[in-house]
């Protein structure tokens, strides 16, 4: 645990930053689905992601099916969600 | 559903030519994880599916996080597996 978990205010800040994701039940992770036309544009914006995420060094967890991403961030080392999470999430949203 | 279901006799012989592949429990999908050294090379690897997917129009479900990937290949439209699954499948394998 060398990462900073954030506290419940800096959560809910994160959360009023990012309309379209929400809090896992146990609050550990924040979560979001992405639409697509096709899976031409879902693996598009993974790839965009992906580069992103490298970049970051912070990975997401993933799941996707044609044209839908189901996108979970956490941070492991901080046994539940930190400040790479929302600067992840939050450089996901400018792809959008 | 307009494509056929494998037999059970076409099935064995899928799985027979797909070591690393099991049968999921319902018996509608194949199913492998395949683990990489890091992400970059486990995105490299889904970068050359979804090439191959697109062009056999024939898409994954799967999940990954960092350096591990668990596909599923079924087809919906045959409400189980058919002969597209195994061709992806025979495809992927021939990238490893």
């Amino acid at each position: 645990m060398t990462i900073a978990q954030l506290t419940q205010q800096e959560c809910e800040t994160m959360l009023g930053n990012l309309p379209g994701w929400s809090l896992r039940s146990d609050g550990k992770a924040i979560e979001r689905t992405f639409e697509f036309a096709d899976f031409v544009r879902a693996f598009g914006f993974m790839s965009s992601v992906a580069i992103l995420a490298e970049k970051q060094d912070h990975h997401p967890e993933w799941f996707n099916v044609y044209n839908k991403v189901e996108m979970t961030l956490t941070t492991h080392d901080a046994g539940g969600l930190s400040q790479r999470d929302a600067t992840l999430a939050e450089a996901i949203e400018a792809l959008l």
